[in-house]
């Protein structure tokens, strides 16, 4: 394959991104050698200097093995977050509520199989072992894999004898009942309080 | 005013019509004076024989006064929905969850204010006295009208000692966490079991 | 049928609008009984007072037979427009270019042939006959419909030496090369200047 | 600045891109460090094999250093198609129109003049002197930057006797009058044919 369509097939597995977007990039690329070399040198800095915390799992760059949420003194040690992603830890950071510690499972169970991410479960036994926390919080998404990959955290920690939760699910911030599916309503009915 | 300008100001009041649009309704009846007939009669005919149902509000085209959610022997006496609209009513009964009575309130309190519908507050309270109501669930939309609509039947029925629950918030059906709004991810995690 | 299904089937018929937008016109019109019946009235005045101009086959609510446009003593007698509806008379004018005469042919002829609109041929050949316009556009939709309709009125003008012409085809206003259609770029290379 | 700031702030230059997509593709290359590497090769490849051709000035990677539409000896040499980007000469090739040759500029005029790419007029004018084509087709967007390009074009080559064309304007494909903007239906008014 010519180095062109190389790189547009790369672009492609990029989420979100399709073959018209993909040649843009390539195209893009092409006139502005500048910003290859910028992307060349970041994608080399990103491979030295960011790693990831041995204890939530998330990427970052800072000094220190640990990142800055895990060495945070005034966080809640009692309470753990389970999240897929890094961005998901971003999300509920921005949400301003919870204040306890996460850990980053890496993905989600693929239910068609392809492409399975490793997921961290041993990892996460190993942490809820040292750390003893009262509660863990499965935060996934609303979906049939993140139900499946609930499930599968609950098989693996349910020994442990530690509080499980998940999100509470319902009509979200705008919703109308008449535009909301059968299932929201359904559950919004479940836990109503 | 013209005959035209006025049908089309009277499809601009209609929900989701905005002018182009009604005008399009105007010419197409302009064009088709057979649907224009037919839909005088039905106007005439909707007026003669839909009724709004003395016990829940909605309107129905049933032989007698009382609706057929209403009359039905095997629906739960002990547990009330108030909803603002009569959709509202067939998207709980899609969700196959809801068994009890409904009320439908006629609308929401306007934050804005024109145009403010009647709504039936005096009537809840009659049907409240007279029922006796275990349980009342607020189901209102998740927006500032809503949660004002619901602020005024808790005052209108505060006295009366019924459990007053609303719709459970939080995630739903399809939600990712990096995509959720902050307050969405706040009751999510208030919400959490 | 019932009155509200009844009603709800004759909404669905209307330009755009799907089975859920025609359920909320009944459910809008269920509660606003004032608007139920200014729509009435309104259409009872349009059914009384609205008529076709006589020339362009416009539906107007003037005084006189003719509409504003037919009898606009300053515009160009030589000239016509043929278009398939009123809107497209509006559009024309709109774009402030042409100054001439319009025929409104009431529709497009149908490809799937369903619900085929009653098209003003005979009255287009008679208003050619008394008229003797130097030019007659074709000026309908770039779309088969459009183009059947177009070769259609070719053959019913054409022994009277008249000059046909048809509206430019290019780029419209904003395209880009990479998201035009092939065929709209081939007639831009075409119809260059 | 951190690397997956670098990284993140590198992608929202890449066309169509925002913060938020941006920082998914970090977090993506986060996960994937073998994508990390594949893009890093790709774009070091792209670096080394892919070359500007010195006629058309298209970026390809062939063997030798004019393109292949350059060396096709079937192409018509009478005729030039300026345009501005690499895109624009899939664009036209996908109409299956034109047969002649191509000029890349390497981008439009820009009006808010902010990041102004570097456009080859000298390059274009050589080009014309030694090949003295009969006609060059302007084939550039329909907006203002296109517009200002074209004049531009006009001007450096106003003096060399050549017929210069644009491409043709009007409704575009699947275009309806009541939808198209005034311009475009004055331009399809005045190239009625």
């Amino acid at each position: 394959m010519d180095p062109l369509s190389t790189l547009s097939s790369i672009f492609e597995r990029f989420p979100g991104i399709g073959p018209r977007q993909a040649f843009r990039f390539v195209q893009f690329l092409l006139r502005h050698p500048a910003v290859r070399r910028e992307l060349a040198d970041a994608l080399s800095r990103l491979g030295s200097s960011v790693h990831q915390c041995p204890q939530c799992r998330r990427f970052h760059a800072g000094a220190h093995a640990l990142c800055n949420l895990c060495t945070n003194p005034v966080r809640d040690d009692t309470t753990l977050a389970i999240v897929a992603h890094d961005a998901d830890v971003l999300a509920l950071e921005r949400s301003g509520t919870f204040r306890g510690r996460y850990f980053v499972l890496g993905g989600l169970i693929s239910l068609s199989s392809e492409r399975a991410p490793h997921l961290a479960f041993d990892e996460l036994k190993r942490l809820q072992n040292e750390k003893r926390f009262a509660e863990i919080i499965l935060a996934f998404p609303v979906n049939p894999e993140g139900d499946t990959t609930a499930l599968k955290v609950r098989e693996v920690l349910g020994e442990l004898g530690v509080r499980l939760t998940m999100l509470g699910r319902g009509l979200s911030t705008g919703s109308e009942l008449e535009y909301a599916d059968p299932e929201t309503l359904k559950t919004a009915l479940e836990n109503r309080r």
